[in-house]
């Protein structure tokens, strides 16, 4: 299957009416869970387009802002149960915040049974059924059938910092998942610049507890997550094969990656710790690769050689702040990215992702400083 | 000694030079504290200010975004120590963010060592310095001696849901203390409007660590403060007479509390729980008793029957959430509030008074809702 | 209702075979919830006990140290479905630690269709089941219908500092709710030594987030959860007629109270802060009337002038520190009490009840001290 | 330098007057920080041994139960300032709780300036100062001159899964690092049983706060601490060559370590994820190889292929839960292991250290169950 094809097939100038000045319509298709609501909060501070739409099939019904009081003299809007026609109707750009599963059969209705959705509409899906482009790894991986595998492939996948232009001309973009945004950038510049082992690679990561969604349950429970670190899902996490799809995709070598995520007591968050061996001496500093690679990218923070990421300082944020050290005594790189994986990781990324296709400013809507202390 | 005469004394019109595009100069008096970088943080969002100076004795000399690394691409601000002669040649409204006992001397060396403010320089001071009317009284709950007791009084008290009118005419506020804020919106329908006993009132309070300020100690330190609550100033906190002062002045009789405020493991928030007794029975619903107290007040929302304040949903923002109840067994109005300490409690408030002073929007550069979850 | 012939009815001398050196044997009703787990955890270090027979309908045939690996290699134990005489056959002594409601059930089981418990057996019931004598009050505020009316009023109330006699003595006893016991702790000795009015009584308490049980819901996600803190059951929680009747008993005068309990993020821990208007001047110094009252509890401390308790510092044990003080401007008492919940607030205190029961010493198993940091 | 020889020289018999059945003195040098505290906390339930001596230069004259108020009712030991005559007078065992650096003179002091300790003195130091064999590495990694490196190599490592014999004959045991103990625990069944890279490990750490100590600072505020994590001295932290100097010598050959530490929002536990790379196949499953290896060691639990540690469960403990992976894909090994700080990586392991310096049960004092939730 050739990739370039496939998003040729989608890709398309914009509509003329959007140029003007009027607000762009968009909808958030499942958005009483965090990411939605947290597109709903970043959304307040965007002067170019208007929520016009949010479904919910639990909630459907009750405000928004009752389920969020957050969003309480934000937002007005009633949570409706999802019909396809009404969502076309009433938005030019849809958010999907569904869970992995869910978003396959959603996503092909609204591409109206045809292989390539429909001129008028644009898809930025944030679940994980469209990241993957093969359906034998999605079904290895998430442990569940793809309906509809005709789809898989034709998303962009929705990181600036490697496919901006790309994105710029998508119709459909799928959104990448919290663990690979913090883990792909900390090492898209190490694979792209070094001579580094292609399977030498370890990403070790640290999430807070708004990753496992607004649904209760154990792994959830105050009790059980406060006062404790744990690691789950190890060597099993279905983020891998992204992590190794796109960081395949820019070596051009087969990339392997361990990767083993934690969970920690706090809300928001993920610190990636990421390591790979190097096949010989670099010939810069590790810093100045970094900051080169990162030079033109408003929203990935390369920091100085005396500091190191920390999660706090992007809470809130669609910002990557990250540090790459060289530990001689090893020959091994360390790269620490943080992200607010309900921002860079999610919700703000997915607005970064939106002012690209509609020719915003790329920071539109993502402006504010992180919330510190 | 005649309040409104001072007032009087020092409010005035608008230099025209402020009503123009240009964005006005503003100044930062002891920018490396919590309340200082949290003005820093919502300021970046205001669009009719520019910051132009920031100051810090301890740390002059570094970037305000190398000590609050959430703020790296927003402000390139250097600290400067403080020079008054510089201060006003650049700003025209100044913040003064500094201890209590240190905030007197800068404010009066703006003063220009005349009884009244020059007529060019807006200042809004966060320090408890100037929020009690009486150096006696000052002197008997700060513990310190008040050197310049011939200012007292000559500020407005910056709760602009009591005062806003005072505060539009004002060059110098005093902006108030972060539990008197959450005290006295939860109270003042109350005192206001009906037959409570003046000396029944009970304030008790929760507050996160951010009220502490950034130095650290013992107080502050993660492991005594995580997994505990305490009480602290058990009918001694400094907070106190400020509530009766306020209160006392709006009810038109003596109001005494009592007052106790908590430690609680969280960065930011208070919540407020505040008790007291009915002389009779109610003739209103109490809620509508508080709707129609606060309808043209944008920043204070009144919850439903169905509702309770959690500070959660006001984290970040200049908001007060509040909900009252009657305990019909007891005859007890029981009305509790949620706001951010370093918003609603300090920074944004002070942001709020700054607009007021300076005729703009009452909520510009406040409009974000809260960071949820 | 005559108090005292009904706990005539169910005293008796204990079995001579409980005399020997032989260790008795104990099962937990409901053991997989966190009041079974805490009482699994504190007999561990009892020496005068063993536990036999742990129940769970959920989980049934699993072992209890799969529930709550800090079990593991401490109790070998499986969990079995309730079996009323298998019960019997297997322990002389039952913990009921059910929720409300299904505890009315059990212990009409357990106690054999007769109006009094068969003389082999004591119960322990850690529910609020059995701790309102009247009918009326408990389906009032717990909003459900008690099925067995007969038996309130049978169970000796489990607060040894005020029933430590009659505990000894007893069969059937009803172990304190988590709030009660520290706010009937903090109000016991002024209700008892001081001219305090009855109904001026407010008890703001502070509660950590296992005080909600172990049961996953919205209530205790982490994320709504942590970073906040709110109150909840504002004048209906269902433990305010149980501090109502027993420090009515105390006074001898109908004592009315308003309780305000309040969600913090921290795992276990309850602050009370209590507050009672005085009638007149005290005698003597505050803290020396609770000294005085608590001289021979080993379980409650009294902390010194320059002290406040902080939960923290009693988290794991069946301690109560407590501080009083005397407002002099209000003519108030504020005394303040931390206990951990599930320690004095319930499973500590069932314990200490079952020493006094089978009359060993009355620390016995209780004496670790509080975990810090 | 001979290991086995200097062994020898400092190994005993223990005196006569041991073995009876009094209580042996031991004493704290450095008792107000926390492992002091959880040093007197366990303690506490020890049978064998009283406290008798306990010192601190800053809180001298203080009693510790005010320093540490969850002791309270516990001991009524007051702090004195360290003098050595009366440490060796008061005390038949001393454990050393002071900063690395400072333990060096105060060891010296008590070895008699002979090259040897006393023979009537037993001596466990839990600083970081005779842990490493070489002066040289110790100045590298820990940045300060070691003043005594003819102690160097005096004193047994105190990790009885590795050295036990070696323990129950010395006077002078080092007590491992809380990194080190969790990394070699997890790595030692790899490294002696399996065919790994020596060069392939890396350590990835999560440590709540307490590791960080007592005395306030800003990287342990509260408000910098909560809501974040962050990687702290990447490749250079002091714990490292301790690793290797550990692991090198039960492997036999050079085994090199990249080590990360992170800080997590928690009081205590530190979870250690550790990866290796295997030369060959494993031939048997690799949860096996660990069982059989931790066999026998009382305080080293391997899980159940259905789990992972969590560090809640071992909180307050002296265990260690490990669960091992084998990563069919990448042919390494993901060992995770999870210590409480204060007890299996401080305190807990120093009493442990004890009981078989003086021929106790090796858990004495040490039974408790974990603290859960």
């Amino acid at each position: 299957m050739c990739y370039s094809l496939i998003i040729g097939e989608i890709k398309g100038t914009w509509p003329v009416h959007i140029s003007g000045g009027k607000l762009i319509k968009v909808g958030i298709i499942g958005a009483s869970g965090y990411t939605g609501a947290e597109l709903l909060r970043l959304l307040k501070a965007h002067k170019k387009v208007e929520v016009t739409y949010v479904t919910s099939e639990t909630y459907q019904g009750q405000k928004i802002s009752k389920l969020y009081p957050n969003l309480r003299g934000h937002f007005d809007l009633k949570l409706s149960p999802l019909e396809v026609t009404e969502a076309k109707k009433r938005a030019e750009l849809l958010f999907i915040a569904l869970p992995h599963g869910e978003s396959q059969r959603v996503v092909r209705q609204l591409f109206n049974e045809s292989r390539v959705p429909s001129p008028e509409l644009r898809i930025i899906d944030l679940s994980g059924d469209f990241r993957l482009k093969s359906a034998d790894i999605y079904e290895k991986w998430y442990k569940i059938h793809h309906e509809h595998p005709e789809l898989l492939g034709k998303a962009v996948y929705g990181l600036p910092e490697l496919n901006r232009e790309k994105i710029r001309e998508a119709r459909f973009v799928t959104n990448p998942g919290c663990y690979p945004t913090g883990a792909i950038l900390a090492l898209a510049p190490l694979l792209k610049k070094t001579a580094v082992f292609e399977k030498s690679i370890i990403v070790d990561s640290k999430s807070g507890v708004s990753g496992a969604g607004r649904v209760p349950g154990f792994q959830t429970h105050f009790c059980q997550v406060d006062e404790s670190v744990k690691a789950y899902g190890v060597g099993t996490h279905k983020h891998t094969p992204e992590m190794e799809q796109e960081l395949t995709a820019l070596r051009g070598e087969d990339v392997m990656i361990t990767f083993t995520p934690h969970l920690v007591p706090m809300n928001r968050g993920i610190l990636s710790t990421c390591y790979a061996s190097l096949k010989e001496e670099l010939e810069e500093e590790i810093t100045g690769i970094y900051e080169d690679f990162y030079d033109d990218h408003p929203f990935v923070k390369v920091l100085g050689e005396d500091e190191l990421p920390e999660t706090k300082y992007v809470l809130g944020t669609n910002y990557c702040h990250l540090s790459a050290r060289l530990d001689e005594r090893s020959g091994r790189v360390i790269v620490i990215s943080a992200i607010d994986n309900l921002g860079k990781g999610a919700s703000g990324q997915a607005i970064q992702n939106m002012n690209l296709i509609l020719g915003f400013p790329e920071d539109e809507g993502l402006k504010a400083p992180g919330v510190f202390p």
